[in-house]
């Protein structure tokens, strides 16, 4: 019996992208198209949060318990299916450290590049991260995991793949990705997303804001105070929002949409300049914040290309097929 | 009896400093020196949280029955004692909105600049804030309250009054307020102080920092990462110390200096090259904020003078001189 209830396909991989807050897990079946999906709040944080101090081996079983939870009926089923899992399940806090890959590094991962750890049924493959290594005396380095699937299902997606290009993923942390000849050759991570949170729900400015329609207009209004060459810095721009408001000059319900065009546009204006293509940026994420960032970048000359597709399940079945857990004999949904 | 216990001065004034979240008050001598001092935790927050939604009457009660907590056995000891007020006690969720003086503006108040409002005994007097016009189609404008009566006293306090100088006063809401012929011409609100708290209260960072003792060299490290011309900016380095730490480049107990490094940095370097008079800087405020703003500029050549006086209460009996709430005959703190 298939769980998809189709004669033409089996299940052949158990994938996982499991992150700080959340998990999503999908049967796939032999050609890589999704056969069930489930998602619940199971991320590190709900994990870790009662185990401060607890030994690597109580930490490992916590883990095993949760990833049993979700997805243990698909392995009683189908005993056997390779698993592979990306995200912060491999840092140092979550099931088993799964390291870092060094830039430039490869699309194309192989078999040694995972680490394995055992559960009741088998083991579970865990794909590594990508760091920039900080130069001593210079520049911080920096670090993904999770994001470097999400560009292997990216790259996948696109046509012309040899080309070099920079990738936008916008996020609580967004990940300015260079990519050239199927490597990523370097990245850079703005914390936009999270200040944006962190001030709305914690901050002053968010005493005053108010839930309401989207304001294209304070967004560009935003993106107008954080753009060179008149801009005095997001840290100055921010409390701009409040000065608006006190004037009448900005509505309480369109707080967010300012703040978030400052911000977008003080992270444009730093990175933009850095990267090596910035003629061929591409947007890849959730459709209202691409539309900002391609709205910004278009304001600036860049004629982004958006790609709204979740690819990180992409991106894991491809990683199935060149470490050899999955094989590509069936695929079907790559062009 | 006059509660100093001092047989040659009686109780002149009171006054307050009653702000967001706390509130502080004296009762001055006739020559403005403190005779007596509070401080509770009775701001505008604590009064307005459990009063969304109330008519500006209860509201006007609410915040009168907290001032006679505060200051009624004064004002009962020695009846018809003026009272001046400063901080958001007069904004528009405060006691009485006081208004905002547009910039430039004189540092010698008048009567009539200041508002009153009635409570059981008599009437409190409420400085008003100070505002910079937003421009149409330019930048946003500005707004304080409660630094400008800091302003008053950090002139006093200097010598060379006439002096043209910058003036800087750290905080939450760090202000930089350009002052000519005893006029404050403009200021700029930078919002780095509030980032910081929010970052390593409520942020990703904040869950990896742990307390230390300070460490000069990780400040001196975040202030690196901060500056131009190798600076991504604020919302990129600050994603540099969580990158050090997973590094062993950094321990978790100075990620708060880190962290206060770039923002102070960052900070300087988009303000200072706007005022106007930038060989004149003075920094006013606590003592360790005081010395990194002074250690920041100090790098990029600018020599700042400290002022680690609280001047708020001697702004507070200065402009209850010039407006005729006190008289300047017994004074004696002043140079």
């Amino acid at each position: 019996m298939s769980a998809s209830g189709s004669s033409t396909s089996s299940p052949g991989l158990v994938t996982l992208d499991w992150g700080t807050s959340s998990q999503r897990a999908w049967l796939l079946d032999d050609g890589g198209r999704p056969v069930d999906v489930r998602r619940a709040d199971r991320g590190l944080l709900s994990i870790t949060r009662d185990l401060d101090g607890a030994d690597p081996a109580e930490l490992a079983s916590a883990y095993e318990q949760v990833f049993w939870t979700t997805c243990g009926d698909w392995l009683e089923e189908h005993p056997g299916l390779p698993t592979l899992a990306c995200g912060m399940v491999g840092s140092r806090q979550g099931w088993r450290e799964a390291g870092y890959r060094t830039v430039p590094a490869s699309l194309e991962l192989s078999a040694e590049d995972l680490t394995t750890v055992e559960h009741r049924a088998g083991v579970a493959h865990l794909v590594p991260g990508l760091r920039v290594p900080t130069v001593t005396g210079g520049a911080p380095g920096d670090v993904m995991r999770g994001e470097e699937t999400q560009v292997v299902g990216i790259l996948d997606a696109l046509r012309d793949r040899e080309r070099s290009r920079t990738l936008v993923l916008p996020g609580t942390h967004t990940k300015w990705v260079s990519v050239r000849d199927r490597k990523v050759m370097t990245f850079t991570t703005s914390t936009s997303g999270e200040l944006y949170g962190l001030v709305l729900q914690h901050g002053i400015l968010g005493r005053t804001a108010r839930p309401g329609v989207p304001d294209e207009e304070a967004f560009r209004r935003g993106v107008s105070a954080g753009s060179p060459p008149a801009t005095r810095g997001a840290l100055v721009e921010l409390f701009g929002a409040r000065v608006l408001v006190l004037e009448g000059r900005l509505e309480p319900s369109s707080v967010p949409d300012y703040v978030s065009g400052v911000l977008i546009a003080d992270e444009v204006a730093h990175l933009l300049p850095t990267v090596a293509d910035p003629g061929h940026v591409v947007v890849c994420g959730a459709g209202d914040l691409c539309r900002r960032y391609a709205a910004v970048l278009s304001a600036v000359g860049v004629d982004a290309d958006v790609v709204t597709e979740d690819a990180t399940v992409r991106g894991l079945w491809k990683i199935a097929v060149s470490t050899g857990l999955a094989s590509a004999g069936r695929e079907g949904r790559t062009t």
